[in-house]
């Protein structure tokens, strides 16, 4: 018998309505002779609701009796949903983080999961229950209330699938997978039938943000499939998998970007080891995300150094930098808070020298002048001026042939799931 | 250094305004240097809105899952209060009835607590730390959640203050204590300084309803001092005792009343053995509350049987104590929806026998026929038409001088708390 975790997110229960829709799916599961457990994040709008009678009374509220008042909201859908399904003449039981129980460290607000007791879970299962476990939280040895901070349930479903051994781990959001990239952008964009974990976390560091990156990582760790599929309407999804087949995979899977980024020079800095760390250790002392980080060849015993930050931060990190460059004796700060991240990603460029050549030839045709080129070995990141962002998206998605199959193709992608 | 649990209802917690009024009445005792537990009932209206919302997916929802639903309602209080009194730098710690813990049999939504491990809070008091509960709720030994049903947060409070050998368990509500009887009836009527726990028992069953006959009966058990005072205003309160001196004792100590009731006899009643049972039986199954019963002295081989039943439940058992009478061949069934009950309590009366013939002779002096009589120990209950309540209340009031004391007596009880 088939076992696997299913979850679903805060507006896939965000009233009565949707969570006896959350009942059915999971009943038509149920009936197709699936072993489920059900994770369940609060009802949309409920944590913050919480919040705010927290902040009320103190905005500097304790994180340990934070987590205790935001953990009971799954504790009201976990309750809701297993009642629907128990409507529905299916045994159902729903359980606390506490209770599964989902031990983490004592981090409060933002907790790792160490070990999950799953002997509780399991009786259930044998016996015909569908289990409905709360996401986002669980226990620390002491027994205090923990939660892995905003959304943490992605985790706890992974985790959970993880220890159960689930065959399948499956995501119900409110977009019906992973695209080639954003559909906004490009309305001829694909929905990918699979992904690789290297290719999701990736994409999901770059603004596509279908799921936790925390999730992904934990379902790569320990190897489990996962899927990523729409609570709103039937269909495959994408399945985030292990296992890369190099017949069918493609050069690249998907196109992901950021537009609100901007970038910062400083230049003539002298060209001597620990120059990089008395930049950026005042930079991230500030807590100022710093991304792209390119440096240029030294000339005459100095160079230059650009790097990506958040344009929120931009004004703030470019006066610690005019600050830095003093100390330094570096010549001149200069900066640019209209820049776009466009980042193309696929397992497939591992093998094949020729992206990053036909990626920039396609930029050239249109025009587009590329700012700041970063690589690895599956990503190639560039910045634009953000005026080039649709055009530069549509062009890529476009060179690369990631729209939308012929309809037997996409019929087959269809079967595999 | 004296140990107390203070409990906290409904609307004591109904708003962020009064949680941080009840933090600062927990931080004036604390400062007073009393180790404290709080014990709290969900904010008023909570736990209303998580039952309707359980009633929208199904009414009949499964008490297992109500009780996971509906206990999330204290969680929050008790958080944020923690979150108050740490913003007054009171050290503070949240703990669900799971946490403490309560360990409660298996009946959910009217769970019976059968121990507490009161360990971890002995801990945080030790360590100066104010411990603050959550009422109403526990776990069973599977650690399913469990809640005492309505009004188990004073239940809760007790049992805390038993486990834990507390000074006093002080119940805060929106009253200022026990009154000699309902003051919108009589304006005179004057707050208790003391009561006996039988005392409190007794009005509590006859509509006094301002603690839990339950938490009232625990108390007496492991005799826990047990004070009512107000939330809103300072004042001694009630406190509910054991101790009874009979010096200072007073005859009666109050008097309850019951709008709603209604009487019914079946006369002609074959005086055999096993008739009762035939009466009752029938009735009990049907879940219908019986009251005051009483027998008269058999005449020709048959007797009548009077009871009173809550005037909602008339009809229905007017209708079934028909049915009862034709399979007994009892001559007929007479009833009266129009009845209302007096008492009159005090342990007092147990070595006064004068307190029945005042009583009746201060009705008779008033022309209020008294329909019903029914005595205990420390009681005398009467049934009258209703349209007399108010004018026997009153006058029985009088009669046994229970109006408010002179200046200096009613000071010197204050000096008693």
């Amino acid at each position: 018998m088939v076992l696997v975790v299913e979850k679903y997110g805060g507006t896939s229960v965000g009233s009565v309505e949707r969570i006896n829709a959350v009942a059915e799916r999971v009943a038509a599961s149920h009936q197709k002779g699936e072993r489920l457990v059900v994770v369940l994040s609060a009802m949309s709008g409920e944590t913050n609701r919480l919040i705010a009678l927290a902040n009320e009374i103190d905005p500097q509220a304790s994180s340990r009796e934070m987590d205790v008042l935001v953990s009971t909201g799954e504790q009201v859908t976990i309750a809701l949903l297993a009642m629907a399904l128990q409507k529905r003449g299916i045994e159902a039981r729903s359980y606390t983080g506490g209770q599964v129980q989902i031990l983490t460290d004592s981090v409060h607000s933002k907790a790792r999961i160490l070990d999950i007791d799953a002997a509780r879970v399991r009786k259930d299962l044998e016996q015909g229950r569908v289990v409905v476990v709360a996401g986002f939280q669980g226990v620390d040895k002491d027994g205090n209330i923990t939660t892995l901070g905003r959304g943490g349930s992605d985790t706890t479903a992974v985790a959970m699938a993880a220890a159960l051994q689930a065959e399948e781990c499956r995501i119900f959001t409110d977009v019906d997978g992973v695209y080639t990239t954003d559909p906004r952008i490009v309305p001829e964009a694909r929905r990918l039938d699979r992904i690789t974990v290297e290719e999701m976390l990736e994409l999901a560091s770059q603004g596509a943000k279908v799921l936790q990156t925390r999730s992904v990582e934990f379902a790569g760790k320990y190897r489990v499939p996962l899927r990523v599929l729409s609570s709103f309407e039937d269909g495959p999804g994408t399945l985030i998998t292990h296992e890369v087949s190099d017949m069918e995979q493609p050069l690249i899977s998907g196109i992901a970007y950021n537009r609100d980024e901007a970038k910062l020079t400083i230049r003539g800095v002298p060209d001597q080891p620990g120059v990089a760390s008395q930049i950026f250790g005042p930079l991230s002392d500030a807590h100022l995300n710093i991304d792209m980080i390119i440096q240029n060849v030294a000339q005459d015993g100095t160079t230059d150094l650009t790097f990506t930050v958040n344009r929120g931060e931009y004004p703030q990190a470019k006066k610690l930098l005019v600050e830095i460059a003093g100390q330094l004796n570096a010549r001149e700060v200069v900066g640019d808070d209209t820049l776009a991240k466009i980042a193309i990603v696929g397992v497939g460029m591992r093998s094949h020298s020729g992206v990053a050549a036909k990626m920039f030839s396609t930029l050239a045709a249109e025009g587009i002048n590329i700012e700041l080129i970063s690589t690895s070995e599956i990503k190639i990141s560039i910045g634009v001026n953000d005026k080039y962002l649709e055009l530069a998206v549509r062009a890529l998605h476009k060179a690369f042939d990631l729209q939308e199959k012929a309809t037997e193709e996409r019929l087959e992608g269809a079967k595999d799931d």
